[in-house]
C-alpha cells in the first residue's frame, strides 16, 4: 500500500511517498515542485500539474492525501493557494487515486502528538517515524507532505480496525 | 481569431467562444460545465477540467480570457473558487492558449459601459454585441464568460493599434 502526501503551494508544492504494511511505515521518496515566480499564473499551474503527474507516474501511489487548507488568512492568499491546490488534487484524481483531506492540526497531531508544532519538530518527527529516510535532504514542504501521508496511513488503519470490529 | 472567455466556479463554470475579425465580433458557442455537489472535491475538479478540455478541443480557440477573481469576500469562498479557477486556467494553458486576466469591473465596462452592472444588463448587452447569438439560451455564467471574451477582443485590438501607432 503506497501513499502520496501533498502540500500544495503556488511557489512550492511538497510531495512525499511512503509505503505502509500493517503498522509499518517506510520512506520511499520526497521532493518539491517549484515554480518560477517570473512566469504567468497559468504557466505556473501547468508546471505544478506536470510535475505531479510525473511524480505519480514514477512512484505509482495507491492513494493520495492533501492538507486541508487553513483559510483563516486573507482572501487573496486563499485564492492563490486554492489555484495551486486545484491542480494538485486534479493530478491525483486524474490518476485514479482517492484523495483524502486532513486538517493541519490533525496532521500535526499524528506526527508530533499535538495539534500545534514548529516546522522543525515536524521535520524531526517525520524523520524518526520513517525508516529508510536516513539523511535524505528534506525541506519543510516535503516534510509536511510526508506528515500528511503518515496521517493518512494512521487514519486508514483506524478505519480498517473499526470495520473489522464491526463485522 | 477565436477567443474563449471563462467564468470559473466550482458548481458552474461558464464558457463562451467568439470570433473576432478587426472590429467585428461573432458568437460561436457558449455553455456551462456543471458539477454534481454530491461528488468529492477532487472528482468535481476532474469534471470541470475534462469539460473544458472537451470544449477547447471542439471549438479550437486561439486565446483565452478569464475573469480575475474578486477576492473581497470570505477566505473559504476564495479557496473554493481558487481551486476551480486553477483547473480552468490549466485546461486553457495546457492547450497552448495564452490566458489573459481581466478584473470584473473592466469586463463589465467593456460590455455595458460602466464598471457596475446587474446580471441582466450584462446578458442583454452581450446579446446585442454578438451577431449570430439570436435566441441561443444563455445563463448568467455563460453571459459572463462571453463578456470576458468580448473584453479581451477590445483590449487586444487596442494593444494592436498602439503597437501600430508606435512602429
Amino acid at each position: 500500500m503506497r501513499i502520496i502526501g501533498l502540500d500544495p503551494g503556488l511557489r512550492l508544492t511538497g510531495w512525499g511517498v511512503i509505503d505502509v504494511q500493517g503498522n509499518h511505515l517506510r520512506f520511499v521518496a520526497c521532493g518539491v515542485v517549484k515554480t518560477d515566480t517570473g512566469l504567468g499564473l497559468a504557466q505556473r499551474l501547468v508546471h505544478i500539474h506536470q510535475g505531479l503527474v510525473a511524480v505519480i507516474g514514477d512512484r505509482r501511489p495507491d492513494e493520495a492525501a492533501v492538507e486541508e487548507t487553513f483559510v483563516n488568512r486573507n482572501p487573496a492568499s486563499a485564492l492563490k493557494l486554492g489555484q495551486a491546490r486545484g491542480v494538485v488534487m486534479l493530478a491525483a484524481a486524474e490518476a485514479g487515486l482517492a484523495v483524502a483531506e486532513y486538517p493541519p492540526n490533525v496532521i500535526k497531531k499524528s506526527v508530533v502528538g499535538a495539534g500545534h508544532a514548529a516546522k522543525q519538530q515536524v521535520q524531526m518527527m517525520v524523520r524518526m517515524l520513517l525508516p529508510g529516510i536516513g539523511e535524505t535532504p528534506m525541506g519543510a514542504d516535503a516534510a509536511d507532505a510526508l506528515a500528511t501521508a503518515i496521517c493518512h496511513a494512521h487514519h486508514r488503519g483506524a478505519m480498517a480496525r473499526i470495520k473489522e470490529a464491526v463485522s
